[in-house]
């Protein structure tokens, strides 16, 4: 049997073809239109409730009857050090005073994050059959609830030594994550610098270091690169930007024109908006913060300050307030439905005597 | 006729690959091998005097009877401010008293480099059938002598606006490099910042930019990555890395060492070395360099500051002290003869019923 043949069976679907996770842009029925048109859809629910999260999965299951992922942030929980935190929120106060955006001060205390083990019995309970994550390794104790439960598990790595380790924690699957991904980077072994590695390059290295199956991910968007990643060795391919601009995107008008407009030198990557490293189209918010010199409290402190500017950035169609996640192929991206691009896409590879499996 | 068929009738070869241009590397006995194998080999002669250049074609000549490209740098001369130049000098004198290397402080007015427009008249004497450039787009003068003396013309582009540059120019046919490619990048357009796009999405992109053949560069180092660059729509891939351990590469054993046991997280982009950008393994002349916070003098300044610690790194094989230029898939560098390490490239391929034109 090939390789996106046996995806296929694994994951209960018809393509080997993942949407990929875009928290703020992927809405539930944006996947479950990909789960019903053969597809796997992925929900996003990193750093959501548990309430919020059932919420989302039921309501997608409302729309679907067909397998879909439900999309963790498995990072490690990290400090900060008020004098930074203090000052991005005097840099903050300063560029909402511009757009009068009331500000409202924070106190580290405050700030609510939930972690993916808070989310673990809603997985359990609803009987999630894939669950993806990045950012890190999700709890061994999670792994194997999980796994018990039925559900198929998927890491990300943007290095071999992390497709390693996920392979090592007992995990199913690794999307290997290239260099030209749009939206936040799943890095998690950072100590030599930030793996900025070409999927040309990153994918060949992972398949030939581990046994499991490998997902290509990142500058995808287009019928050659699923056939390019194939012949690399992938056994699936997780696609993201193409569809930014669809009928079913939560992104502002204005995000999805500048996506639909973008060229490949569009993006750069930005720890401005939430304190991770993530890929997204190039808007003043990030400039000035990066001419400000200011060090950037890390995640997901940063992205507990800069909760208002984008909340009010995508309400009023801001684009220099909201980030702009995109891919160096996102100018592939199309307007319609969901189901047209996705079977747009199935049409081109299966005309090219793909998905014959 | 498909685009590698027609490859190699334009360039006279006999499989549509290219052993690209690494000065320092390539010698006239690794491009003769691979002309001699079927492959087209390319002789680095940026920056070389007219002498030295004709010297260098003469010699490989004298090794094949098959066509091969010539590469020169066609960057526009640039200037140096004196402080900066100075505070350089400062610094390379304390590293080179560190490795006991004699120190000659240099004026601006010393330094000597050779322009493209001082080669022409040696690649039209001795009728180079391929002549390849980067860091720009030769003269308009050069370019339509060259056109009428018979040869080829290949441009390097790291962005689509550059393949776009060099098509209207009149250039026959364009390299597009990865973000993945070791060596310098060949960016003359980085007004927008330094193009730092991934294969996947450049090739694509350039293909569907420009009318005219398109060479996949950067990650391929391998022979399904030579067949993803065929599905992505490339006429002919141009491959670095494989070759620098090869016999006929001048690079010094610890480099070669440093090459194979490299992984895809190994290299990073440099100014150090020369003052223009460029991918090499980490090392610590690199690192230093980036501690001292200091501003680099722009190609060719700081490529000729450097000259004495690298010429001594080069003879004592310190690999501390030499430009390691490497693509992020130089661990599938292998031993062996360049003829022997093509052929096997060719083998693989031909099994896979590619080449098969």
């Amino acid at each position: 049997m090939n390789k996106p043949d046996h995806l296929v069976q694994m994951l209960g679907i018809e393509y080997p073809i993942i949407q990929g996770p875009m928290l703020g842009v992927t809405s539930p029925d944006m996947v479950a239109a990909i789960a019903n048109a053969g597809g796997l859809g992925s929900l996003p629910v990193g750093g959501l409730s548990p309430h919020k999260t059932a919420s989302l999965i039921r309501e997608t299951k409302s729309k679907t009857a067909q397998p879909f992922a439900v999309n963790l942030f498995a990072h490690e929980l990290t400090e900060v050090d008020s004098d930074s935190f203090e000052k991005m929120q005097d840099f903050l106060e300063r560029i909402q005073a511009q757009h009068r955006i009331p500000f409202e001060r924070k106190k580290i205390t405050d700030l609510k994050f939930y972690h993916h083990t808070d989310q673990i019995d809603v997985l359990l309970a609803e009987h999630i059959p894939v669950v993806s994550f990045t950012f890190g390794v999700i709890q061994p104790a999670a792994i194997e609830q999980l796994k018990r439960n039925g559900s198929v598990l998927i890491g990300t790595a943007t290095s071999v030594k992390e497709a390693r380790l996920l392979e090592e924690a007992g995990i199913d699957m690794i999307v290997a994550q290239g260099y030209e991904a749009g939206g936040h980077r799943g890095t998690f072994l950072d100590d030599e610098g930030l793996p900025q590695v070409g999927l040309m390059s990153l994918l060949l290295l992972v398949v030939d270091a581990v046994s499991i199956p490998v997902l290509a991910a990142g500058g995808i968007a287009d019928e050659r690169a699923v056939r390019a990643a194939f012949v690399l060795g992938a056994w699936g391919v997780q696609i993201g930007s193409l569809f930014i601009a669809c009928h079913e995107s939560l992104a502002s008008e204005g995000y999805k024109e500048a996506v639909l407009a973008s060229q490949e030198t569009s993006t750069a990557l930005t720890q401005a908006f939430s304190g991770r490293w993530a890929r997204g189209i190039k808007n003043s918010f990030m400039r000035q913060i990066e001419e400000s010199g200011l060090k950037i409290p890390y995640y997901t402190f940063q992205n507990s300050l800069t909760a208002p500017l984008r909340a009010y950035g995508q309400q009023n169609n801001v684009t220099d307030l909201v980030s702009m996640w995109a891919g160096q192929s996102a100018s592939y991206a199309q307007r319609g439905s969901a189901t047209e691009i996705f079977k747009k896409l199935v049409e081109k590879l299966q005309h090219h005597g793909q998905l014959d499996f």
